[in-house]
């Protein structure tokens, strides 16, 4: 009976369970719908006219409004949760994300993760793995893609080390890699005054810096829906019983919830940035728990056109968000680490139109 | 850099921006679909018929189930907050408010405000803004309109004082004005045990109050969830860390999600007053705070049959809402104000069905 | 005045009003759509592939994703409170729940409730109301049906007592009456990799019993949102202002709730019971409130094969559901009656695939 038990619940991988170039497929598939996408905008507030109103996405070239971009990456990492990091002990990072396809209501999502990398730490009780995960539409369309990396504990200390293999990842995504999941953009057909802002990519210079000014409290009941929305079944997030006698006395709120709070605060000041082309990185400096209000602000760390376009251009954009504080002076740095209120720090592609 | 950085962010207008007869055109367009519906009814539990069944609404005569009249009003409504009242000290009231035209899931919501009025106080430190604000959907049809007065502060105390023009209201919206958005309803296929009441227009007279008994406490999450649903963006709502500082301690809630409790409340004794035609007037008397428990009732004011219509009657209702207090005795003045625990007092028009 | 307000305000049945054969049509239908998907799978995070996905929900011979039987069996049980359990002292059990036909976005649902018992209560304070309810679909194919008994308060204690009448129920559903909501399945299309398990109906024993693992913490915002969702208008479970007052000093989780929560734990060791047929019975041991923290464990009490069907088996299942309490160690009896800390013990019917 207890074999029967054990065998028909699933515990997760431990380290010495991947093996490099192993292609993990993992469930459950998701169909996304206009269900999804008011609950997703209801939950952070966004106002990008993109992803809000068909009419504008119909009138810049688009068949109608996308999915948001962070709420397909949620999509895709949440079934990867219980294949690769239900044993982790710390997600380190993730980067190479590229938002290769859009998503449209109705599509359907499923996601693989590759093992590209292994590392056992040297203590022997767990190490490093390093995935590429793929989100795919029912057409088997990469929609995108990313490098994550998580310390996941061994099962069994003795045993032994697989070869290190660790990928070499780029510090940024090249910009022949961007752009593939927008469409030709009508830039005379471009609202500015729908989207909220007169800014467009030209109006963005490298070292800029911008605040995005508001602050949203975060209650346990927002960052439970929005997670088990993403069936993200990491248990930290869920369950007050263990985590209240667990590390922090209480349950930790998904990263990503905080990336989409950042991503809709950002609207004041980057309302034309209306889709994100790539991740480049992010580190989840510190955790954030119900009761605590998010900030964020942004600097621009470099704007370029795209090779072949002249309908948009990329900003490459780095957003802070802080817990409980401000972002008036920029909060950043502070010796070799963060100041501590920052809880994120986040490396991206936006796509903003230029002028007509 | 400095520079750069205010000028990408929206700081709202102050009192001396506002120009007489200037229109706004406000951001973020918003495609409406039964995702929002759905959210809609789970934030207050609305059970109108007409709102609820595809099927019950065919009967009737419209051709689907319409959004909810007040969801539209919301979604209206926050629009209008990023250029209308950022910098309100109070939002002073409304009025004049009529739904023009059904709103159906997948249509596109944009609004404007023409600014009707302006009136500086005496303490030049604010004054009084009237807007009339207008929602459309994606023909260029008015779906509703109505005037709102805000007190703003100006930017700078001594910017000179605008001719004052305070705009002549109606106490009550005229007959004439009612009905356009309520197609020709099929008044013996209107199924009263389906709809939850066998009263009808007829049934109900004027001076008639009705307890509606039950109570529904709020949640900081709810009301968070519902007022990005709409896209308001008034910053008292979200921000526990500003508003903990402020006059009340505690973040305060929007006043629509009142107007909302209200009438999901009041089907217990109108289930029959299917569609609000037109808002009169509505104050919101004092403030509601999560944790607080929403009651109330309504006193028919007027009954009135339809110029040209032998379908639907008008029923002119103030509903009147409380908080931590059942309304078996109909609580609302005291003195010259009201009793402590009102918080809404609104006067409607709604629309139900005649005998057949 | 006092006459007709009461006349307008429903005040639910009492004992005496109720009528052996006599059938309760309920107010108010409700068209379910994608967004009542996409909100239920955010509050419990089921993942079930069948209700997840259309691509695998057509694979395996349905026409798209059905709703989740337990959203179908909430709202139509939710359209019976107002008028059979508004004056319930207690909700006592239901039996013979049969899923009869599948629901899609789309559907609208109504229900009607046949009196099939009544038994006075010996102190004559009060008596128990037996019902068989029905949901139906827009073509008025009954979708589910079910029994449920429950104590409801007399208005008057002096009115006669009716002749007893007690339905015999039997104690499990028949074979012969499972399936009927599910279409010819391709088993060999059954994907277990996207499904989320090996384990398909002939993997599964008698006697087995698997630990869910997972806890979920509940939040009064999840409940309240999704009772409201259910149009279920139980008082005890939204006002705080009267229960702060009454028995428990808190709100009350509607039962169903805690259905829906064991039902997604199950996924956990049960991923392939891709369909509930029927549940045989249900009690709600203990309550749960808001800050609980839900595990379930099951058993599976039987397996068998349906008659004239090779593609699907049905096993018999109970689910067990704890608050604050892991059940690692499958906590169930204790003495004559349950250990502290169970809160549902559930028997049904799911469907799996059989192997190709």
């Amino acid at each position: 009976m207890t074999h029967a038990t054990a065998s028909k619940t699933a515990a997760g991988r431990f380290f010495e369970d991947f093996r490099i170039g192993e292609t993990i497929r993992h469930a459950t598939p998701r169909t996304l719908n206009a269900g999804d996408a008011s609950l997703y905008s209801a939950l952070y507030g966004t106002r990008f006219a993109l992803q809000s109103a068909d009419t504008f996405a119909k009138a810049i070239g688009y068949p109608e409004s996308p999915i948001d971009d962070v709420l397909a990456f949620h999509v895709v990492f949440g079934k990867t949760v219980a294949d690769v990091s239900l044993n982790a002990v710390a997600n380190l990072g993730y980067a190479e994300c590229r938002f290769v396809k859009a998503v449209y209501p109705g599509d359907t999502l499923t996601s693989t993760s590759e093992v590209i990398g292994l590392k056992e730490n040297s203590n022997k009780q767990s190490g490093v793995v390093y995935v590429r995960s793929r989100g795919f539409n029912q057409h088997g369309d990469t929609v995108l893609d990313y490098v994550r990396w998580v310390m996941v504990r061994k099962r069994d200390h003795h045993s032994p080390a697989p070869d290190a293999v660790v990928p070499k990842l780029v510090e940024a995504v090249a910009l022949a890699d961007l752009g593939s999941a927008c469409p030709a953009i009508e830039r005379a057909a471009y609202d500015d005054t729908l989207s909220g802002s007169p800014n467009r990519f030209e109006d963005y210079v490298a070292g800029e810096r911008i605040d995005h000014v508001d602050g949203i409290t975060v209650e346990e009941a927002e960052h439970m829906i929005a997670t088990r929305l993403y069936q993200n079944t990491a248990k930290v997030h869920f369950n007050q019983h263990s985590e209240g006698q667990g590390r922090f006395g209480r349950r930790l709120i998904y990263g990503g919830h905080v990336i989409s709070l950042a991503r809709a605060l950002s609207f004041n000041g980057l309302a034309n940035a209306f889709h994100i082309a790539a991740i480049n990185g992010g580190r989840h400096v510190a955790p954030l728990f119900a009761g605590d209000t998010v900030f964020a602000w942004s600097e621009i760390l470099e704007t370029s056109v795209l090779p072949g376009r002249d309908d948009v251009g990329a900003l490459r954009v780095r957003t802070v968000a802080t817990k409980n504080r401000p972002c008036t002076d920029f909060p950043l740095r502070e010796g070799d680490g963060y100041e501590p209120n920052v809880i994120l720090d986040l490396d991206y592609w936006a796509l903003a139109p230029r002028r007509p």
